[in-house]
């Protein structure tokens, strides 16, 4: 598979990250994950604001222009011939000597990667993560960082109790997002999703969905579970009814007709 | 400089970490970071013990027995030459496909570094980080993950607010530790740390001091920092005096007679 790193389009096997990566020694790092549909990147602009966001807080150098990650984006899914799929893009500080502090001469490791993939919509059953909590007290809950452990342990716990993904609450005890998505409840004809000082990822179709669908902003909370009508877990891979949470259904335990509202929107 | 990586001691500019490694794009692993004295690992047994726990708790895979990680050990610093330094242990789950969920066949990446670097004494000055705070309901406050994103905002904020060092706070408002430190206050006789319970990483020298010096585990806010004698930095490399926070000064805002008494315990 081809891959891009660091300015070149080189085969995967060929490719090195140095050792001393602090993406690698510290999770240094952040990334995007962008859908790709008809072999065009999905929402690029929304995805680079927020990566540029990213670079911005962490003080990430970004040696490339909106317009150079563009056309190299499209070099990559053409070369390796990906129609529908995924870019993952990653950048980290780079390499760096021992300790926490960044070098102020950091060189960035950028890496581009594609994979086939589908659009997720099958119907998921999630727990409520009992393992760990989302800190909404860190800015990092706010970007796709490299420290992704946390929703690591919720996925493995998931598993554990044969789930296949898991809700995490923040550190006050109410809904942040899923190992890996958005949460939305449907509750009282209302279309809510935790607001981002709940430690919700400023996810991109979260943000369509709050612009064109009518969607609020509120906090919730397990027992708001209890009594949605409807659960969506919303990625910019995936659009999916959440069915069951700790083995009780959700609302009437299938798909219902606001997922059929946002699957209905081509520009989702 | 001579690495050891997967059971081969090579050249640092030959080694490669693949760029689907999960330490790399996920910050799926963890790390020790112990030191060299006299051409020797000091605390090995404890520096094992944690990795074992942080092993158990993310379901990593560790094909290495202890034996077979201290030999390792004694052979890199042998190649390397290091007398007085330090040892970093970096164990990632290695390559994974795209997705969250850990591959069940997982190949870890092990890999060992050494570095000279004297022991830290020195007087430190620190602020209470207002960037970001540790999350104490993750089990990951209490692993060396690499997921050390919160610890390097902090350490940035430091730098930029003019000092060397950042004390973080839990969810709570409560004392965890440093960015790269157990943190211990002397108050009213008293030698206090905060328990594992506020976010504190379960250090080596941090669980030595309390054995043999009668520390105390307690939980401390940024007040008791006011009406602190003494404030003491400790890991594994380092045991020096925090003379000041925020711009106050710690006590006499000078090393004390209590980390006299530390640094006068040869095994410490």
């Amino acid at each position: 598979m081809t891959i891009w790193l660091n300015g070149r389009l080189i085969q995967a096997a060929e490719a090195r990250i140095d050792p001393a990566d602090r993406g690698f020694t510290l999770g240094d790092g952040l990334f995007e994950t962008i859908r790709i549909k008809d072999g065009l990147p999905r929402h690029l602009p929304r995805h680079l604001d927020r990566l540029t966001a990213g670079v911005e807080l962490l003080r990430l150098p970004l040696p490339y222009s909106a317009e150079e990650l563009t056309g190299a984006m499209a070099a990559l899914i053409g070369a390796a011939g990906v129609a529908d799929g995924v870019l993952r893009l990653t950048l980290s500080r780079g390499t760096g000597a021992r300790g926490v502090l960044p070098p102020a001469d950091a060189r960035p490791t950028l890496l581009m990667t594609v994979a086939p993939a589908a659009h997720m919509t099958a119907p998921g059953a999630a727990i409520v993560a009992r393992s760990t909590r989302r800190n909404e007290h860190s800015p990092l809950s706010r970007l796709k960082s490299l420290n992704y452990l946390d929703s690591i342990l919720a996925r493995q716990e998931a598993a554990e109790r044969g789930a296949d993904e898991a809700l995490l609450l923040n550190a006050a005890g109410r809904l942040a997002e899923s190992s890996v998505a958005n949460v939305f409840l449907s509750v009282g004809g209302r279309l809510l999703t935790p607001p981002l000082t709940d430690g919700a990822l400023p996810g991109i179709r979260r943000a369509l969905i709050l612009e064109r669908h009518g969607a609020e902003e509120a906090p919730l909370t397990p027992e708001d579970l209890a009594r949605a009508d409807e659960a969506i877990l919303t990625n910019s891979l995936g659009l999916r009814p959440l069915v069951a949470v700790d083995g009780h259904p959700v609302g009437s335990g299938a798909a219902g007709p606001v997922l059929a509202r946002l699957l209905a929107d081509p520009d989702l």
